[in-house]
């Protein structure tokens, strides 16, 4: 039994602060213990000496513990192209990432990729992501042994494109099926890795290949699902050319039965009422790409449309890399702040830190497992250091609360402000 | 006769990209190196052994020298409130700038944030910055003091405000105008140093401040006019309120006469052709300040509108701290090029970089003086690491061009890519 006692000060939360009371929705332990064992918590609460009799404790003074960040939309093929000139969505696409996502046909080259990927995750506190990987089954496998290796909570799933891209990205119907299914037998559940079926999206996708997809996912219960909904409005004039019959671009993906529970939609920016309405009925998730969605010229996503009482739509905080411009939700949620301000809309510092973590796991049907420091999870989490850099520890000392001091690490924090990772209760070098 | 000797590639600007092709407008030396002496460059050229015979040469591999960056527009006593939650301009100046601003009566207080601040901008590679005091003249002398010891090139002056803010930030028309007056005297062309009449802005300045700021201006050429222009739609509301016989907001600043070269008007954003024709006209200078735009909410500059060729309006970048959220000029080129995005337009790396050099020298009428490395210049240049973090050393491995690399610079850059910043030919510790 891997028994071991992190101390400092620990916030965690226990309601969605976009629907209760900043104050009823989180707690906060000035000076506390986190106990784990196997890999779980096994109890948190104030630190006395004699709850950490007999451990060995790692404390963390000037610093906050939460949970680890939850990205829920990730491309690990473009971190070599993150910060590409230019373009946006679609010349993007056969631009750059079209051209790179070809590399990974090699299995070394997706291996190398995988291991500074999960690395530089860890470096900006990302203890959960749903990635894409590419079209190639080698580009999973990597993928997966490399998390494995480290015992990351991941979801990831190879990419299906059967038109539309260059042929050495393209698999067909039965072939993306086939591969999916050898994929998700081998990974999905395996230790804490999690299997997503993976279309890019409508237009990379004939209507035989989006079928074959939803068989795969709804013949493998607990597989998630992800593509990307409704990004740019050159892609919406695409679908409607591509699908003539369906009226909205959501319609594409409710007529092959691919939006329901652990359905992860990317973007989602230049959508309506109806749209939020049936991903409220149908149980599906939003993922929230800010720095992407500046970066291509998308747009602002309604956050707060998305987050309304009378039918909440379920999001979780996306850092979409390489469209998205850093790997850290921190930078990521000075983007969400950014963009809520756009949409005349705030964004507070509990509900960007709610996002990051509870409120990600729950968006990926995981708010049982991990996002909160609670005895029984997994006990993924990190250490927010105070004063990170100089311009942090001045500005710290001129905040206040804890609302102002996680303010502070949305604006102005990023991976330096991650003093420590923790992976199922092991403290991960990086 | 100070002489040093800098070697490593070497990127400085000659002509405009926004209106010449990339080729023409740059100069890049592979393997270059830079004689300084006396505060200025000597020569610049190719390496070889014997240019560089009895000097000792401070050699930068994996590493490009460039200009050192200019900021058109910040406020050194936000620095402590950078990253200030929720607000939008208006209700943001009297919730949390008028609350910081007054600590800056305390010369201590104002001495203290003056050291850090500009050691933040040196850290950064900025070397010349627009910068707004206080109502205080302390908070003047001391950035003005902090400044000259360190000798860099700053342009600064003591805010004016005899109106609609707290009593204690209030100056009258005749105070703001003695005092502004003795602070000129002492010291504008003191050393590097530079001043700058600054009302704050329209609402905080009585018509017979505005008169008394125009007359310091024009009494002593050579100083700088500072003020913000266009911010926010409630902003604009109050002007029109305030100067119901003003048709456009920039017919108040055009009315009272401060209007001109060397007039420096932040954000610009609520405006249109007929102000953009009159900057042109006019001569004076847009501060574009996009990380603070999207953060206040206030929008997105017409950055390729103002720098239309048939009638080009001078622009320069400016972080714009506290509104804005990084002292970064890199970090504020990312967002300067996510602002020409939702524009739908481009911004290249080379326009980039010009506006964060050259460009932002000629914007300040200092275009003979710094902002290029070339002979006769002042010697202010930052060496910027091509490996400063594990994914930007990552990620310039596939950057093939300098166009991609300083592309990459723009996208994933912080405070960290700066390796060295010289000033006035000496290398600056921090």
């Amino acid at each position: 039994m891997a028994t071991s006692a992190v101390r400092g000060s620990i916030l965690s939360f226990t309601k969605d602060p976009f629907f209760n009371a900043p104050e009823d929705s989180h707690t906060f332990i000035e000076d506390g213990l986190i106990i784990t064992q196997d890999g779980h918590i096994k109890s948190v609460g104030p630190y006395t000496p004699q709850a950490a009799e007999g451990l060995t404790v790692d404390h963390y003074k000037d610093a906050i513990i939460c949970p680890g960040f939850i990205d829920s939309h990730i491309h690990y093929p473009q971190s070599q192209m993150i910060g590409a000139y230019g373009e946006q969505l679609l010349e993007w696409l056969n631009t750059y990432t079209f051209v790179a996502e070809q590399d990974f046909a090699s299995r070394k080259h997706a291996g190398k990729v995988a291991k500074i990927f999960l690395q530089e995750l860890l470096r900006c506190g990302t203890t959960t992501a749903a990635v894409y990987c590419t079209v190639h089954v080698e580009s999973v496998e990597a993928f997966f042994e490399h998390s494995s290796a480290l015992n990351t909570r991941m979801i990831a799933g190879k990419v299906l494109m059967d038109r539309n891209a260059p042929a050495p990205l393209l698999d067909t119907a039965e072939r993306g099926y086939e591969e999916s299914r050898a994929l998700i037998e081998q990974w999905h559940g395996r230790g804490r890795q999690l299997y997503a079926v993976t279309p890019r999206f409508a237009p990379t996708s004939t209507p035989e290949q989006l079928d074959a997809a939803a068989r795969l996912w709804h013949e493998h219960p607990g597989t998630y699902l992800q593509t990307h909904l409704s990004e740019n409005l050159g892609e919406l004039a695409w679908v409607k050319e591509l699908f003539p019959d369906c009226d909205r671009y959501l319609d594409v993906y409710k007529k092959f039965n691919l939006v329901g529970p652990r359905s992860i939609y990317g973007h989602c920016i230049h959508i309506d009422e109806p749209d939020f309405a049936d991903f409220n009925r149908l149980n599906a998730t939003m993922g929230h790409c800010p720095t992407s969605n500046f970066f291509l010229g998308s747009g602002c996503f309604k956050l707060f449309e998305a987050k309304k009482a009378a039918r909440p739509v379920k999001v979780a905080l996306g850092t979409d890399v390489g469209g998205g411009t850093s790997f850290s939700i921190l930078e990521t949620l000075n983007e969400a702040y950014k963009a809520a301000q756009m949409n005349q809309t705030r964004l507070n510092a509990f509900q960007g830190f709610y996002l990051a973590t509870r409120g990600g796991a729950e968006a990926l049907d995981l708010g049982d497992k991990i996002g909160s420091i609670e005895p029984g999870y997994e006990a993924d989490f990190i250490v927010l250091d105070l004063k990170a850099t100089p311009m942090m520890e001045f500005r710290m000392d001129y905040a206040k609360t804890l609302a102002e001091k996680l303010f502070v690490f949305m604006t102005i924090g990023d991976d330096r402000s991650v003093r420590a990772t923790y992976v199922a209760g092991r403290k991960m070098e990086f």
